[in-house]
């Protein structure tokens, strides 16, 4: 029987594993909470770390699994001995006998949408970072730097945009439309729509729940709200700024990560554009699946052949 | 003797009063901690407005008081019987016998800067907000929306983008420069001046108290440094917006008020610039003097002769 690889995609909100083999068979995924100890306590953080990795290994024979890749956030900031005290106890309790390699999360993001040693990666969700990966490790960084300091273009900063452009409606001096509309009623179901209300409401809670209005934007641009357009174009327009920060070369891939930066929305199709027009030698693709880049970066620890390589990436991770 | 008039200008950190005659004469002045019940509770708010009344009237009889204004932020927001139970009461423990008027904080701005009943006036400080003045009343409102969702081209807005400068140096992706270097050592005492630590630091304690490095940003916009003058030039342009935003007329006055727009610096210059070249006609005045606007509020309820209170604005507020 083949070796197996085992690929790990950890966030703070949720753990996703699959299990392959070196033919590219996905035999096995597993999903649980947020699996990151800076994020989620250390005791969380393995067990849903415990969770993911034993979904996924099903009925497969543990020792089989010859390779492991874990993408995590903020890597670096781990504390040293967090692989050592944290993770390879899990390792042991799930019978796993392979080692585990620690890598960024953008970089498993990257690998999801290019089997390339080198490129760019820019993941925009709630929040927005754009990586530099060189020989399949973070090498540079821009923007994530958070809700309220930076994260331009993301779905936090589509929302404020929006809010601001329903607080000018409010006070009379903003135009109106199908995205002041929506953002309005989402903010106020009933009852006074002014100034001091809409304010209220958008600062209750944490500013970065309000990254749950992002979709009015897209879905307002789709319907041509001139203020929507304009809000995404902005957005595609601090993305292109942020991943443009971080390239220094023009042919390596480009690869899309992020609900906003993958989705077929105004923003994405923005960003597109404008990476088409100023990295033209440049491929784009999406990366979807960090858990599937992360087996397949775990494959490269027991395959040497780059054709075979190619191959095995396009079959974990074209579907 | 004349008549004497009391003008307070009552914010949520300071209090200022100020007692003249009729003629021009400034008689007394007081200044207290904050007078905004909204802000500071009504107990705290009454003891610092009977403060500030109680230095301005020193040794001069209260009877003789014939008329006050009192311009208070959020006064529409102010719940009814604000008047009747909270501000009545010092009033009639100070000895004054006239009643006060309460209007909005941005009409004795205005009026601080000139004695005309309609313009608008752009208060830039720690926040932004423009209003069009209509017959000495607040009649439209731009932007003011708070540190995290407006105040565009505010001292929170400079500071914001200060950071985020600073954090485009720390990661390798932005230029450095004396601003950069000035807000990294304002954030970082000693240590590492990394990404993460920036960001810590300056996300430590309230938001809003980021705009202790506004002073940065148009100290090395005097030395030429390219990114504090593309910082100040971009808060120019977001704050001639606001008060755009606001004016349906061309030749009625504009006042400047609050610290970042009356100083001389490269972002109140920018904005002076955008408003000469959109609103030619339009004098542009500074409000430096909110009580001795609000005096000169409660003078016009005495005096109807225009000449004389143009004599008497500029009596008051020339210095």
């Amino acid at each position: 029987m083949s070796e197996l690889v085992l690929g790990l995609d950890v966030g703070g909100t949720s753990t996703r594993a699959l299990l392959a083999d070196v033919e590219g068979r996905r035999l096995g995924e597993g999903r649980s909470g947020g699996g990151n100890p800076t994020s989620r306590g250390r005791k969380a953080a393995a067990d849903n770390v415990y969770d993911a990795v034993h979904q996924a290994l099903g009925s497969h024979e543990p020792k089989r699994v010859a390779a492991a890749v874990m993408g995590i956030a903020g890597v670096l900031a781990l504390p040293e001995d967090t692989q050592e005290t944290l993770f390879t106890p899990v390792w042991e309790r799930a019978g796993l006998e392979c080692g585990v390699d620690l890598v960024g999360d953008s970089v498993v993001a990257f690998s999801a949408g290019s089997p390339s040693p080198d490129g760019t990666v820019v993941i925009a969700g709630t929040g927005a970072v754009a990586i530099k990966v060189a020989d399949y490790r973070m090498a540079k960084r821009s923007d994530g730097y958070g809700w309220f300091l930076g994260d331009r273009g993301s779905g936090i900063w589509l929302a404020r945009e929006a809010v601001y452009a329903a607080l000018r409606f409010a006070d009379g001096t903003g135009a109106g439309g199908p995205l002041v509309e929506s953002v309005t009623a989402a903010l106020v179901d009933a009852g006074p729509r002014d100034v001091d209300t809409l304010i209220h409401r958008a600062m209750t809670g944490e500013p970065v729940g309000l990254s749950r209005l992002a979709p009015l934007v897209t879905a307002a641009a789709e319907v041509g709200d001139p203020i929507a357009l304009d809000i995404a174009g902005r957005a595609a327009a601090e993305l292109l700024s942020t991943v443009s920060a971080v390239r220094d070369t023009v042919e390596t891939p480009i690869v899309l990560a992020g609900s906003l930066a993958t989705a077929d929305n105004a923003v994405s199709r923005g960003l597109r554009d404008g990476l088409a027009r100023r990295f033209p030698a440049a491929p784009v693709r999406l990366g979807l699946d960090g858990a599937a880049g992360a087996a397949w970066l775990a494959a490269r620890q027991l395959i040497t052949d780059e054709p075979r390589l190619r191959r095995l990436h396009r079959r974990l991770l074209s579907d």
